[in-house]
This record gives C-alpha cells, structure tokens and sequence, in this order.
C-alpha cells in the first residue's frame, strides 16, 4: 500500500518543477495530438501527391519508426493491403525496410519495384543511424539509376528540423529543386518511441487514415490520464497496479495479449515502449545543465537494474502456444489483455447442429478472451483487460496514448528517465570501433581489445 | 556442477526404460527425417498438381500447425513472395488462416480470392480445434458457393491416419469420389509442435522446398546430437547449461534472437517449443496405464510450476527496441543468438568515404551481432550463439531437430513431461460451457458459475 499512497502523490498532480522537467525531456509526446491544422493539411496533401503518382511506398526507419508504423498499418489499413489491389482502393502499396541490416528482404523488394513507381520515405532524427542510414543509400543509388535526374522529388525525409546529416542533406537539395528531397520535421524532445502521432502522420494519411480521428481519440485519452482521482486515471491506476505487483509480488513479465489478429504489431510497439523506456541500470537524479536550467541526469551511484520484460502475443493463436507457460509455468507475469468488442467485418459460422455453427467469430473471440481471464484467475495469475470498443482511427488513438501515459508513470514510479536509452550504446561503440572510426576513447577500445571474444576462440560446441 | 554431474547421466545413454516411454509419449518426431520415400513422392506429386493448378493456397491451422509453416515461408521461401508473383516463380500464393478467431482477416481474404483458384488446405489432429474448425467451415461454405459440385477436390485434411472427426469426414468423402477431401496423415506420438518435418512437408513442397535436403540436415544433427560425450553435443549441452543458470541463477526468460528477417518466425516457433513444452505446474511421475503399458502421468502432489519464459525477437531490428531492457534491466535472461554466415543475396553499401560504405550487409549484420554480444558480456549477461552457415533446408531442418532435441533435454532435466500441455484446457471448458455445451462435470461448472467474472461487475476504471 506504500507504493499505492505514493502514486496517489505522484500523479498525476506532479509538481510543477517535475512537469517542466517532463516536458524538456521527453514530454512533448504529450501535446503531439493537439498539433495545428497547418501541419494537417502539409501531411495531407504531400499524402494525396503520392497516393496519385505512385504505385508503391518504401518507408525506412527503425525502432519508434518502424514499429509505430506497423502497428498502425496492421491495425488501421485493411487486412492484406499489400498482397491485393482491391483492398488498397488504389493507394500503393506500403513497405517498411531499412529497420534491419538483412540483404535477403531489401534485395528482393527492390527487384520486385520499379524506381519510376516508387516513392521513398527515410526516417531518422540524425541520419546516423546505421540500418536506416545504409539501407537508404543503396534504395536512393536504385531510384538515381532508375527513375531518372529528377529522381529527388521521390524522396522525402521525416528528420530533424535544424540540424544532423540528414537534414543538412534535405536543406542542400531543397536549395537546388524545392520539390526535391522534401522534409517533415521531428518534433524536439519526441522521442522515437513516443513519436507516432508526429512520425507516423505522413503514413497513416498515405494509407487514408482519418488524423484528426486520431487525434481526437488520444485527446479524450489524456483528459481521463490527467484526472486528479487515482481510480478514475487508467494510466496511473495500471502504472501503480502494475509497479506495486512487480516490486512486491515479483511479477517481472508484461505479457500484451490483444484478442485481435491486426492489434498484434501494436502490442510489438508496446514491447520497444516498455522495455526501452523502463529497463534501465541506474537511476536519475535532478541536476543543472550548463545553460542552468534543470535536467535528469543518470545517477551512476544507483545502480536498480529495473524494469519489467515485455512480451508481445495474440489471441486466441498463443493460446495454442506460449499460454501453457503463462498458465502454469512461474507465477512471475501479469497480461494484459485487448478486447476488442466489435470488428470491422463478421464472419458467422455455417452450418446447424454443431455446438460452434450459427456463432459470429466476434462472440467466440470474445469468449475466449473472458474464458482465458478465467482460467488465469483460477491460478491466481494476475490480469487486467482493456476493452477497446473497435480497432477505429479514434480508439487507436486512444489506446496508444494510453499506453504512453501509464509507461510515462510507471517511469515515474520505477524513478527512472524513461526518455533516455544508454544501453544501446555499447553495440554501437563496438562496431564502429571495428569499423575503424577514428577517435574512440581509449577507455572503450582497451575494453574492446581485452575482450575474450577478440583474443580466445570462442567456447565451440 | 550437480546439475552437469547429472546431464551427464541424462543424456544421451537415456536408459532403455525411459528411451521406450519416450518414444511412447512423442518421441516418435525424432524419427521424423527417416520417414520413406513413398512419403515423399506423395506429398510432391499432390503439391506439384496444387502448384500447377491454383493461384493461392489457403492452409488452416493454429498452434504449431501455424507457427511451423509460417517459419518454413520465412525462412525458406523468397522474400515478398506473396506479394508479387516475380518472386514465387509460377508457384500460387500461399496463405495462413484459421490461427485466429479475428473475423477481419478471413472476410478479408476470403473477399480477395478466387473459389476457383484457390486451393484448401486444414491441419488439424482431431478435427475439433474451435479456431481451425470454424475457419473450415466458412471457407469450405466459401468453396462450395463458388467452385462447383466438385468443390471437394480442392480440399486436403492433415489429419489422424485413423480417428477423429476431420478423419471421418475425409473418409465418407472419399468413397463418393477419390479426389475429394484427401487426406495425409499426422503421424501418431508426433504433437503439434514437434510436427514441422511431418505436417509441414505439403507446404514445403508447395514452395518449392527441397524436403530432401531438411531430412538430411535434420539427420546430420540427430547424430550430433546423440553423442554420449556432453562436451560435443550441441542440444545436451545448451540444455545443460540453461537449466543450470535457470535453476542456480534465475535466469528465467529465455530470448531468442536471430540476426536475420528471414528467421524471426523460426524464433515465433521455437517461443511455442520451449513455452508449451517446459511450463509446467506439476512434475511428473511413471505409472502403467490399462494395457500394462508405462507412461508418464502429470505427478499432481509434486507441484512445481516451472518453466523459461520465452521472448522472440530479431536483429537488428530489436536493438532498437527491448534490447535496452535485455542490457540493463533484469539480469534474469538468457540470450541465444542466431547468426547467419552467408545470406542467399547480398547489398553494399554504396558511396565513398562514409565509414559504412562499400561494406556489405552481411559484414554489417554479422558484426552486429558479435557487437550485441560484447555488451551483454560487458553487463555479465550471460548468451551463446548458434552459428548457421546460411539458410538453406539443410541447415535450417538440422536447426529446428536442435531446438527439438534440446528441449526434450531440457524436460529430462526439470522432469516435467514435454509432450501434453494440460494448461490449455481450463479456457477451453469454461468457453464450452458458455457455449452451452451439456455433460460438463460438475466441479467445473460450479467453479465457473461461482466465479466473480460472472457473479459481480468487473473492477473498472
């Protein structure tokens, strides 16, 4: 109950000083849905051009910039847009590369492509990114030798507004064509995980997505996570539920279980969301920067190793695979479910006599959804469901503020920065030191050389 | 070291005793990649006249009639080979349904083919699988509204050799006209997700795949792994050492990363093997059944609740997602790379001057990985990695008969039955009873009517 009163505390009446805090360092996700109709229109109508002129899409990123795109295609396009024309309603086809260094996949969507049908969207906040980075100099080289000198006007980066190579690159060929190498920008203090409501917008308007929609949704969202009361504040309430039953109870495993086939890539969202935004080594502490003015600074004395492991499924298809383990393998999970309470489409079973026949698949998948609720109470597994009345522009919206909030919190809980993402720089120094840059700190490259995997064989079976 | 003391022992010179009851309660799979030639030319020529005829396969399934067949397609088949006909050569689509109760998916695909031109095929052991068997009966109400009298010739079962209502079905369908509803057998002993070599064939020879090869690759391990000696046995010694750092250090969730699109579904796969396999919640014990026969039974005084938790991911990909978490978050993980040492195409990186060009994909994966693996070691983050040659049948068939075997191992050692999966009924009752189904045991349907679910409102915020 400790942790329950400081939550009360925490939220949402931050203190102004915390707030300020918040926004600099990340919390500009959270005006995202309020954003002017100005950048509504630019979106739309760049959207329309490419929806006329093209027949297919490639879209480069990683991370945020991959997995919020998934997430929304799988979710709000029809099901198999790519595989079929008819269900594209004459918008192109959608890909996303450039989120994984595999020769297999960006070779074969590029024979399968015709550069003069092609438009390409690359997304990175600095253009350094290694995957996104490569994978965009071979797909720009294919476009320049296909698609002739004006090749440039099929390009569009989504980066920095004012600064990084990618966006010094957009200002020089700007200045040459202004309809070449055109830019959107990504907004300061989003982070790329918090960024599918400004990254993902020219997407979503390509594959005919209502925004404001979208928008609308996640605005109602926020003004259910800003209530003062604990228990009418989803987020806070699963942030706090959730934190009280991982520190006091051990439950170190976020199971995301959506009982929906199209709602699978947003539970992979949540996956990077929680496990980049919470999996942290040390905690933070307040401090000034040198322009003095306050920030969250690492605290390297506080070593936590902190954060609950996400893993992402569907209903009802894991049912007849890793629910076995969650049922009676150890007690250290928590699901959370999806429900979805009405489809797009319905599908009602055919037949008489048969237990399943005259049944619509909604009503079946909704009861397995409640009947796997059950099954886990009986074990005493703890569980909280979400129940999303349809997978919509708006409720999608919703969901993934949602989501954005509560992690928010549970940051707050945990005390960590849930903005930074310090882990993932230790591959990086590795392999550009391999790679040969020049100037690595001595300190890294001792560590590297002395590492067994350079001077023992490896441990071979 | 008492646990390797008694790895040992286990494995390989399991005793007679066991061996027989292994053999008994499913280990009937690892004689999978011995099955006969005649098997072969069956499944080829039935797969040859589908290739022939039909522009898309539909195959119903779920569990590891699923996963095992997306894993295959992504491993083995082009990339985007549904998406454009230049990739799969002439060869039809190839589409997965009935793995879900998602109403939109089906409708959606339904929509999009031709009855005409599309081939049926539905895996499932008994017939009775709700998800398969509901799929099944609108998309064979879908054929025969759009095919013709004859519709039936565009069917296949996999399914029991002998019993079951799908076998029943084939068999009355069969004596009206020898070409309707054919059938090919899931093999006795062999569970769901142990059968890729057996109920996947169809589709593999559908795609174009070399089953040949698989076997041989398959058989290659087998032998490896049946050396007495621990310290060359690949599958006894990865489940030697993740029992120890699972039993004696915590390390409770196992990650599974290839470094590799193509292979992400394989790591989707082997999520079921270790999940469904090894989450227990009782022991287990040897008692003789009716006909004198020793068999395992679930050991319901010895409960244990036991079992690594499973996580999928891909390089390099997830770097930029949960990896943060893998790296500084718990240390209650273990990682098992996949690195792939020749991909069937290659990309450079084009340009000069930049550190990453004229680099190949392929060095720039590779390296990747060897970079994710210094920084867990630099965290004490305990991984190993599998290193695969390339993604051929021979190499991936020899990589699922590892993952087979090591979790048979891996059972032996926590003394849990591999093979049954008792944790998936509870659902299933409690949705059978709501759907009205009579003769329900009392104890159970007591416990389903005094449960707060249905007695009291849910907690809702």
């Amino acid at each position: 109950m400790g942790l329950l009163r400081k939550s009360s505390r925490v939220f949402p009446g931050l203190s102004a000083r915390r707030r300020r805090i918040w926004i600099k360092l990340g919390l500009e996700w959270a005006r995202l849905p309020w954003q002017d109709k100005a950048t509504f229109r630019r979106v739309k109508s760049i959207a329309n051009e490419i929806a006329k002129k093209y027949a297919a899409v490639i879209s480069l990123g990683i991370g945020g910039s991959y997995l919020g795109i998934r997430a929304a295609q799988d979710a709000l396009a029809p099901p198999y847009y790519n595989e079929f024309a008819a269900s594209r309603k004459k918008r192109p086809q959608f890909f996303c590369e450039g989120n994984n260094l595999d020769p297999d996949t960006l070779r074969a969507l590029l024979k399968n492509l015709n550069p003069k049908k092609t438009f390409l969207i690359v997304i990175s906040k600095s253009g350094e990114t290694a995957e996104t980075k490569a994978a965009f100099a071979v797909a720009e080289d294919w476009l320049k030798k296909g698609a002739g000198i004006r090749y440039g006007r099929q390009i569009l980066a989504v980066t920095d507004p004012e600064s990084g190579a990618l966006r010094n690159r957009v200002n020089a060929e700007q200045k040459r064509d202004s309809l070449s190498f055109r830019g959107l920008p990504l907004l300061k203090g989003v982070g790329g995980r918090f960024s599918e409501f400004n990254m993902g917008l020219l997407h979503l308007a390509i594959i005919g997505v209502d925004i404001a929609e979208l928008f609308a949704g996640a605005r109602e969202m926020s003004s259910r996570c800003g209530a003062a009361d604990l228990s009418v504040n989803p987020a806070a309430m699963y942030a706090a539920l959730h934190t009280i039953l991982y520190r006091k109870k051990g439950k170190a495993i976020a199971l995301m279980m959506p009982f929906s086939e199209t709602l699978k890539a947003t539970a992979d969202w949540y996956a990077q969301l929680l496990g980049e935004s919470l999996g942290k080594k040390c905690g933070r502490k307040i401090a000034m920067n040198r322009s003095g003015e306050e920030e969250w600074l690492k605290d390297e004395t506080n070593i936590v190793n902190v954060g609950r492991t996400p893993v992402s499924c569907r209903g009802t298809g894991d049912l007849h695979s890793i629910q076995q383990n969650n049922i009676e393998g150890e007690n250290n999970k928590i699901t959370t479910f999806i429900r979805v309470e009405k489809f797009r489409d319905e599908v009602k079973v055919p037949g008489k006599g048969d237990i399943l026949a005259g049944r619509t698949f909604t009503r079946l998948i909704c009861l397995a959804q409640e009947a796997t609720e059950w099954a886990l109470v009986q074990e005493s597994r703890p569980n909280c469901t979400i129940i999303m009345p349809e997978v919509s522009p708006y409720h999608w919206g919703a969901l993934l503020y949602f989501f954005e909030m509560a992690t928010a919190f549970e940051g707050e809980l945990l005390e960590v920065n849930a903005y930074d993402q310090p882990g993932v720089e230790g591959y990086k120094n590795y392999m550009y030191y391999r790679l040969g840059r020049a100037g690595m700190p001595e300190a890294i490259s001792r560590k590297i050389e002395n590492h067994p995997l350079i001077k023992d064989p490896k441990f071979i079976v």
